[in-house]
C-alpha cells in the first residue's frame, strides 16, 4: 500500500529500534522466568474496560483514561470502554467474573500495555508495559505473602542489568498509628503531604502540615518519624525512641518487621524499612513498597505496590491481595538512554550462511535448517554477492559468524568475523559459543 | 479498592482462563523460537496510529477503526489517533519513519494485539494478537523470500498442536494474465467475485461473473482456473491445458512453480499450489498465501499474507515487502473450544513445598529456594494446613509433585501425587522429570 509521507513519532508512545528491542525483550524473559520459577499463573486480561469502571477507581485516574469508539457505529448500542491505565483494575474484575472458576489464594502474573492520557514528559509515557504480580485470596490474605512479594523482585533484579538497587517498604499502619498516637485525625490528607517530601524537602512539608492544622509539635513528629529508616530491625527502637505508643503502631511495627526480616534472610541489604514511604494510592492498606536503584534516585520508583484488603469485592465476598509492579518500559528506557544499555547485535541471528552463487542457495539452506535444527538462530545471505559484502551484512547487525559452504576441503567453513578466525566446520556438529548464541545486553 | 458489582464479559473481546492463557503462551513461545531461528529480529510498534494513516489504506478498513481520545481532553491539540487494526500498517510507517537506522533487507517479527470495530460473531474479535514475519528491502525484494514465509510458518506448525494442515499458495500474476489472456479486463473485480468461491459455490460465481460483463466462455474459463490445485508442479501443465498463453501469466507460473518446488524439498505435501485463492486486499502483487487446518477448513484461513511491491514508499524510495500473519487468537481460541485443547496444569510450578507447620515456613522456603536456583518452579504452600489439604491444593491446580521437608529419616521426601509414589529426595539434586518441568499442552 502508498502511505502518507508524513511520518512523524507521537509524543508519550515509545517505539525501539531492533537492538533496543532486544533489550526490552531479555528483561520480559527474565521477569517472566523468575515470576514462574515463584508458581505465578500468566493471565491476561482484555485492554478495554467499561469507562465507569476505569473511573470509579477514585482519585484523579478520571484525568488519564483514554476511552475507545467505532469510527464507523452506527449506534449507541456499545457501552462506553476505555483503555485500561493498570493492570489492578482489569485484574479486580476478572477476579470477580471469573471467582467460581479460580483456586485461592490465586498467583499471577500479568505483562501488558496500558495507556494513560497524561501529558507526555521525559520518562513518562502514555503508552507503557508494566509487569505485575499479585497473590489474591478469599476473605483474609496471609501476612507472608507480604515479605514474599518485594524478594521476588529482588530476585529478578539481581538477574538483570540494573545495578544495585533498594527496595524501600513501609506499613500503613506505622505512619496511620503513629498520627493518632500524636492526636492527628485526618491520616489520609497527612500522608499526602508527606508523600510530597521527595519533591520539596521538610521544611515546606513542615509548612504544609501546620496550614492543615497540625500543631508545630506534631509536624516535627510527623517529620521525625518519616525520617526513620534502616536495613535491619533498628528501625523499631527508632520509633520507640520518639516516645508514642499506638495499637495500630504497635500492628505495623510488627509486621513490618517481619517483612525487613525475611529480607535480612534472603536478600541482604536490598530491603530497606523506610518509614518516609507513603504511596500515594488510597487503597493500601498495610505493606507498601518502593523501588530505586542507586545512583538513580532521581528517576523515581521503577517498581511498586503494597497490600490491599479489598482489591476486589462483588458485596458478598471480599478479596483481600498484594501486588507489584515494574514500570518496565519506562525502567527499559531509562537504562537506554541514559546507561547506554544496547544489544550485542540487532538480529537473533548468531550465524550467516554466506551464498555463493544463486545456484546454490539450496546448498547454503540446507546448512541453514541443519544449524536451526540444533538450535542456532541464522539467516541465509540476502543475495550472491561477493563475500566481502556478505562479511560487511553480518558486521552490520554484529551478527558474530559467517559461514562458507565447501570453503574448505571437501566441507564447510565458518568465520568469526570478530577475531577473523576461520576454521572447518560441520553444520551438524558446529558447536556455537554458548555467550553468542542469543543477543547479549552490554553497555557501550 | 471497591468495585461496582456488575461484572460481564464485552463481546468480541476474549480472556482466558490461567490453563487456557497457558496454551496460548506456548503457541506464543514456539512461533517465536521458530522466527528468532530464522534471524527475525523482534519489534513492536505503538498501538495507535494517526486516524488518517489506518483510513488511507483503502477497502473498507474505516468500517473496522477504533478511535480513542482523552476523556479529560481540554484541548484538540492531540492529532486524531486510533488503534491499529493488522501489524502491516504500522511496520510500513515504522520502515520509513527509522529507514535510516534500519539495515535492509530487513526481517522483522512482530507479535502483538490489533483491535477491529467489527461486528462480533464467533470466532471473530475485537481485540485480538497477530504474529507476523515480513521481509522489506528497498526498491527490489529477491523472489526466493516469497517462498521462505510459508516454509517459516510450516516449521512453526508442525511444532504446535494443530494436527495436518495445508498452506495453500497462488501469485496474483496467474490470475491477472489468465483473465487478460482471455480477454477480460477488470481483474480487481474478477478476483473480488472469484474470493467468493469458498462462501457461495461455482454456480453464483459464474452468474456474477456474467452480471459483471463476462460471456459464458470466459466465467467458464475463470472458474477452470480456480478449480487447478497441486502439491507437485503438475499445476503448471494444467494451466496450459486450459489453453490461454499471455506473458504476465507465464511469469505468475514460473514464480509460483519456485515456491512449490521449494515447499516440495523442504516441507512435502505441505504447500499446495490452489489457484483459487485470491485475498482481498488489493495491495498483494505477487504471491498469496492462505492456512487451512485439515478437518476444519470450515474455519477459514488461520494464516494468511503475500507479496506487495510497495509495502510503503515516502515518494522517494519504495519499500517492497512480503509477510504473513498467524492469526493467533483466533487460531488458539478454535483449538481450545472446538478440540478442547488444554494445559495439563493451571499454573506454571511443578512442585508444591507442603509447611508443617508456620514456625518452620522458612524451612519450606530455602527448598523451594534450592529447586528455584536449578530452574524448578515451585510454590510454598499458602498455610500449615493438614497434609490433605495442602495436597488437594496441589491437585486442584494440576501441580504433579508435593514436598515433604522433614519426611524422611534425617531428609526430605518428595511424592507423585498421581501415582502415590513417595520418595527419599534432596532440594540440591532431586530430577524433576523434564516432561513435568512446564505445563503441557493437552487434549481431554
Amino acid at each position: 500500500m502508498s502511505a502518507p509521507t508524513k511520518v512523524t513519532p507521537i509524543s508519550g508512545f515509545p517505539e525501539f529500534l531492533p537492538a533496543e528491542r532486544l533489550v526490552e525483550l531479555h528483561f520480559l524473559d527474565v521477569v517472566r522466568e523468575v515470576f514462574e520459577l515463584h508458581g505465578f499463573a500468566p493471565l491476561e486480561t482484555r485492554a478495554v474496560e467499561p469507562v465507569e469502571r476505569l473511573l470509579g477507581k477514585g482519585g484523579d485516574a478520571d484525568k488519564e483514561v483514554y476511552g475507545i469508539r467505532r469510527l464507523a457505529a452506527d449506534d449507541d448500542r456499545d457501552a462506553a470502554l476505555g483503555l485500561h491505565f493498570d493492570l489492578t483494575v482489569p485484574f479486580a474484575r476478572y477476579v470477580l467474573e471469573n471467582a467460581g472458576r479460580l483456586d485461592f489464594p490465586f498467583r499471577r502474573y500479568q505483562v501488558q500495555k496500558v495507556w494513560r492520557g497524561e501529558r507526555p514528559q521525559e520518562g513518562r509515557f502514555r503508552e507503557f508495559t508494566q509487569a505485575d504480580i499479585d497473590v489474591v485470596d478469599v476473605g483474609e490474605l496471609a501476612p507472608h505473602f507480604e515479605a514474599e512479594m518485594p524478594l521476588v523482585i529482588a530476585e529478578a533484579f539481581r538477574r538483570l542489568p540494573v545495578g544495585e538497587f533498594r527496595i524501600q517498604v513501609n506499613n500503613r499502619k506505622i505512619p496511620e498509628g503513629f498520627y493518632r498516637g500524636i492526636g492527628i485525625s485526618d491520616v489520609a490528607t497527612t500522608l499526602r503531604i508527606v508523600d510530597k517530601l521527595d519533591k520539596v524537602g521538610p521544611g515546606p512539608v513542615a509548612e504544609m502540615l501546620i496550614e492543615s492544622g497540625a500543631s508545630e509539635d506534631q509536624a516535627r513528629q510527623v517529620l521525625a518519624l518519616a525520617s526513620v529508616s534502616s536495613t535491619d530491625l533498628s528501625f523499631v527502637d527508632a520509633v520507640h525512641a520518639l516516645g508514642v505508643r499506638h495499637p495500630t503502631l504497635d500492628e505495623g511495627l510488627d509486621a513490618l518487621a517481619a517483612v525487613v526480616a525475611a529480607g535480612m534472610e534472603q536478600a541482604p541489604g536490598v530491603l530497606v524499612a523506610d518509614l518516609r514511604v507513603a504511596r500515594g494510592l488510597d487503597y493500601y492498606t498495610g505493606t507498601v513498597y518502593e523501588t530505586q536503584l542507586v545512583g538513580a534516585e532521581a528517576w523515581g520508583s521503577v517498581c511498586s505496590g503494597g497490600r490491599y484488603d479489598s482489591l476486589a469485592s462483588d458485596g458478598r465476598t471480599t478479596y483481600p491481595g498484594v501486588g507489584i509492579s515494574i514500570g518496565l518500559t519506562r525502567l527499559v528506557h531509562l537504562l537506554v538512554t541514559k546507561r547506554g544499555l544496547t544489544a550485542s547485535r540487532s538480529t537473533p541471528a548468531a550465524v550467516l550462511v554466506a551464498v555463493v552463487d544463486e545456484a546454490s542457495r539450496e546448498t547454503s539452506r540446507r546448512v541453514a535448517t541443519a544449524l536451526r535444527a540444533r538450535g542456532i538462530p541464522c539467516e541465509v545471505a540476502p543475495s550472491a554477492a561477493r563475500f566481502g559484502k556478505q562479511i560487511r551484512y553480518a558486521d552490520r547487525r554484529g551478527i558474530p559468524f559467517v559461514w562458507f559452504p565447501g570453503a574448505g576441503e571437501g566441507g564447510d567453513q565458518v568465520k568469526d568475523i570478530r577475531s577473523g578466525e576461520q576454521v572447518d566446520a560441520d553444520a551438524a556438529t558446529w558447536q556455537c559459543p554458548p555467550e553468542d548464541l542469543r543477543p547479549a545486553v552490554v553497555t557501550p
